[in-house]
This record gives structure tokens, sequence and C-alpha cells, in this order.
């Protein structure tokens, strides 16, 4: 018999919950007959949006959480106070076994960490990174880390690149992938304080692919797989790159409604244009796991719709199935630091 | 008499030089009556280049240097070694007198080196940033520091937000330019130590019309006129903008070929795709100035070709017309440190 993945979803997290999760969740156990979800939410509110459905009734099940963690809310205080939060609640699941996997489009602190003091980090793993996939010419990049632990040291990104590299090679398939680490120069000597400790330690690092630095304008090419850089840094890279995607697409539809030839060749290249924009769209490759945690959580964005709901709780079926957490522990998990 | 503003440019930097350095120049003279252009490099290389052009004779002038400092070369020691550069020689233009501002699209490690050491710093300048102008959808935004000097303090990020704003209301016009910190957050209490040491004092900073964080997906939307980070941040924004533009466009054009139906579309909008890209192109508004230096330094792209040269020589008459170098002096340079 099939191994079923036990999914969690946070129900009540993003700009669009419950809806947009709850057709995210029945669309894909409706794609796929080894998945199980929990929608962790209200139950009244989840059981309502629910019941516009029809699916496998047992491969959906909802775990009651009154309590939801608001973006705007301190992380570190709600996830010690809100102990009926979905959050939490979903953490928990995870912590007890319950669950293989947690999903939320909520709170990122309260996600960050709530996956530390819950679920736990693996043995010897010094701090957790939130690693997005980002569209490139070539396919797609593992941007490691993108959290919100800002001032790393030079050992954590070590760590980042020998888990991205685990990630790429055995959840998208890469073989040897390609590390590189965000510098604003291509020699070894450029760079701050942290890139240029960092460097050497990626250069003598046997388990990686190590490429060298890689400036910002070079990672839109997919001239690396991973993509190494601190959680600020990663962040201004991740935010940048979804605003700036989505202001030249809106000039250039605009600048197509300037005449009436350019409208009509707007309307002919409306959809090439949709096409191209959809494999440039960060959506299509579901959410950003945040690794090294004994467990698997995974953050969607904030305005994620039921597309990548449904891609985030797909993705955990091959993390699962490809024991990264396993490889991880087995490849990195080594120094003696504990836990908690 | 109609002052006239005396710009040296570097005839032998960037991937153009001479040809489009030369073109430049000659444009520029051509275009406003109130500019003579010293043309610094080889005097027979950049002879031969000017014959090509006919222009009033009187307005610009050949500045031998035998020497050229090359990209790969390190700064301090090209500089220190290479008196007869064509960065030296310019730079010593300036600090002399001899001429209101020197552009070069050479070595940016020699530029920022040379422009510190040669031309020297406004006494109270800490560190003079480079401060190149983005292109947004409502015009464009100062980002400010690009330069070499990464790991600043919060103290020349305060710096360069008051340089900055001097900088966008009497060269580009802006009344009361509005002024953001790069973070990774909204709200106060996010971000790294440098942007929560320095955002308070940009907060209680009389002379700045700040306006607290803009992440950087809002940066694309114009949403602040200066944008204060340090270096290796602002360098990271910088070539990201530039390298995910020219995939974005890269891809929607390859996908415009995809059909016949596209491919006659893609025919009609071109003009309009054009003149849009056109407007987020970044040599439009010329090359970025080292600001806080006893006179002026404009650093151009390394790919800069004749349109860019002409606008930044351009920029250097606004520059110095609108005292922007005396304006620093008097509203920033007070801190008793010393220049050299």
């Amino acid at each position: 018999m099939q191994e079923v993945i036990k999914v969690a979803v946070d129900a009540m997290g993003g700009d669009y919950a419950p809806g947009e999760i709850v057709k995210g969740a029945v669309n894909a156990v409706t794609m796929r007959q080894d998945i199980k979800v929990y929608l962790v939410g209200h139950q009244d509110v989840v059981r309502k949006e629910l019941e516009k459905y029809s699916y496998q009734s047992s491969r959906i099940e909802i775990i009651h959480a009154q309590e939801v963690i608001e973006t705007a809310e301190p992380p570190v205080m709600a996830i010690r106070r809100k102990k009926q939060s979905s959050i939490v609640v979903g953490m928990n699941m995870v912590k007890e076994g319950k669950a293989d996997a947690f999903i939320s489009a909520g709170s990122s602190g309260a996600i960050l960490v709530g996956g530390q003091v819950i679920v736990g980090r693996i043995k010897g793993i010094e701090r957790p990174p939130l690693a997005p996939l980002i569209p490139t010419k070539k396919g797609v990049s593992l941007l490691i880390d993108c959290g919100a632990n800002v001032d790393a040291r030079s050992t954590h990104l070590v760590q980042f690149a020998k888990m991205g590299s685990i990630y790429m090679e055995n959840v998208l398939g890469i073989q040897n992938p390609k590390v590189a680490i965000v510098n604003i120069g291509a020699e070894e000597e450029k760079g701050n304080a942290l890139v240029k400790e960092t460097f050497p330690l990626l250069k003598n690092c046997p388990d990686i692919n190590f490429t060298g630095s890689i400036e910002a304008r070079d990672i839109p090419n997919g001239e690396a797989d991973v993509i190494v850089c601190e959680a600020f840094v990663g962040n201004v890279i991740l935010k940048l790159y979804e605003g700036l995607s989505k202001t030249l697409v809106s000039v250039i539809k605009q600048g197509m409604m300037g005449s009436l030839k350019s409208k009509i060749g707007g309307l002919l290249v409306k959809p090439a244009l949709k096409k191209t924009l959809k494999d440039f769209d960060a959506s299509e490759y579901g959410g950003a796991p945040l690794l090294g945690l004994k467990g698997l959580v995974v953050k969607t964005h904030g305005s994620a719709t039921a597309k990548e709901v449904t891609n985030s709780i797909i993705q955990c079926v091959t993390f699962k199935e490809q024991e990264i957490n396993e490889k991880i522990r087995k490849n990195i998990g080594t120094s003696p630091i504990e836990t908690e």
C-alpha cells in the first residue's frame, strides 16, 4: 500500500484565507491519492468553506484552532501566548508526528519562531533558513536565506549552502547543483566582511559544487542553482524580484495601450505574454521550506491563492519521499550544538 | 557672459572607449554652449577618434595621459602607481580647479579610491556615496549608496540621506524629497542591526523628509525619492534591477516568437515596447555622482554609450549651477572629522 503523506495546512493565514487555502487543499487531494490534508482553523469557518466542494471525505480533516496570529503581532509573544492559534496547533501536529508537514501563508515571523521553538532544529543546525525558489531564464534557483534571522555568521551560510544543495539535488532533481554566494564583484577579495569570511569556507567545502561569487545581475540568468546570502540581502532580492517583475509588466501593458496599432498588437501577443509571465511567477513553484527543522514547515506567500497552496502541498510529498531531513541530519547535523 | 562648465572626461575608460566616449563629448558640446570638455587619454588615440567629427574646436581639448587603469587592477595600488593614467590625470584636474567635474566609465574601484585620495572629501563628510538614479513607475529614485565601501555605519547612512535629499531637490527639482531606508518590513523594529540603529537617527533628523522603511518590492513603484542603504545592499539592488529588466525583456521577446499570431503582434507592439523600455533604461539618466567630494566625480556604466556620456556631461552643469557641493558643505559638512 502507498504511504500517505499527512499535511497540516493553516486555513486561517494569508490574504485569501480561508477561501483559497481550502480550495487549494481540495485540489491537492483531488490530484494526488497519497495525500491527507488537515485543515487547521476555526471549525465553523473552515467547514463552511469545505461544504462548497465535493471530495473524498476521509482525505481532508478539520482540526479546530480558535485563535489566529495576525501579521502585525510580535512573533515570539504570539507563539507563546496563542496556544490555540492555527500556527501553534499545526506546528504541534508536526512535533508530535501527527503530520509530516505544516504549511502556512500567515505571519512569516510567527512561522519562523514557531518552527524553531515548537518543531525544533535538527541537532547541529545552527539556524533554519527560509529558502524560496525564484524563477530564472533557465528554470528556478533556490535563494537561501530569505528569513527574518538577519545578521548571520559565516558558519550559518555554509550550512545554508549544504542544505540548499541537498534540496535542489533531491527535490528538484538537479545533479551536482551549482552553489554561488551573492557578492558585489566576481573576485574573491570583493565583498563585505561576512562574504569575505564565508568565501574560503565554501571554497574548501567538499560537499558542495561551489562556483564562487554571483553578482545580482546574473541571478535572473540562472547561473547558479543555489544562491547563498544572509537573510536581509535575500529578502531584498526576493522582494525586488517580485516588485520589479510586476512593475515592468504593468508599464509594458500600459505602453501597449498607447495607440490603436499597439493595442491590436497587444491583443495578439497576450496569450504568449501570459505564458511567459506564468513561467516567471514565483507562486507556480509553491512555498518556501524552512530547512533544517525536525519536521517540514513551508511558508507560502501571504498572497497565496489556491494554486500555490496546492503546489506547496504536493511539494511536501517529494520532500518526505526524498527523506530530505534525514539527509540534512546525516550530512550536516553533526556539530555538537544542542537544538533546544 | 555665460559661465562655461569645464568637464574632464576619461576617454579611455569603459567597454566602448574611446569611440563612444568621444562621440558623447562631441554631442554634448554640440547641444550646449556652456560646456567645455577635456578628453583625457592617449593623445594619438583620442585625436584619431575626434577627427571623425566636426565641432567647435575651442570647446574640446585633449589632455594627454599615457596610462590606463584596467578594471581588474587593485584600485589603491593603481591610483598610487599610475600617475599618468587617465583617471589620475582627470582627477588631478578637478583637484587643481582646472576642471569642475570628472566623468569616467572606467574601474569603479579606482574612481572611488581616486575620488577620496585625489579630489578629497568635503570636511565633515565621513564617506562619499555613489548614488545612481534608478528608473521607477513614477520617474526616478536616487539609490544611495551603491559604492564599494561596504559595511557602513549608521552615521554614514544619515549623511547619505541628507546628501541624497540635497541632490534630488536641487538637481532633479523634487520638492521636499521623500527619504526611505531599505528594510525587510515596514515596522520600525524590523531590520538588521544597522537599520535598527539608523532608523531613529533618520526619524529625528530635521533636515530630511523621512518616510520610514521601504521594502524592496516597493522601490520600482517609486514610493521614495531617496532610497538609503549601505553599499552591499545598494549594489545588489542596482545590479538586480539591471539584470532582471534585461532578462524579463528577453523572455517576453522570446515568448512573442512562439507563434505567427504573436510574431505579428510583436511587430505591432514593438515601437511602444521600445519606448517603455527606454523609460526604464538607466543610461537615459546619466552616470552616478560620487557625492561629498570637493569636486564632482561621476561614474557612468562600464557599458556606457555616447548617449549616457552626453547625459552625464550635461548633468554636471546642473550640479555646478545648483552649487550642490556648497549646499553639502553648508548643511552637512560640520563635523570635525578631517578630510585626509
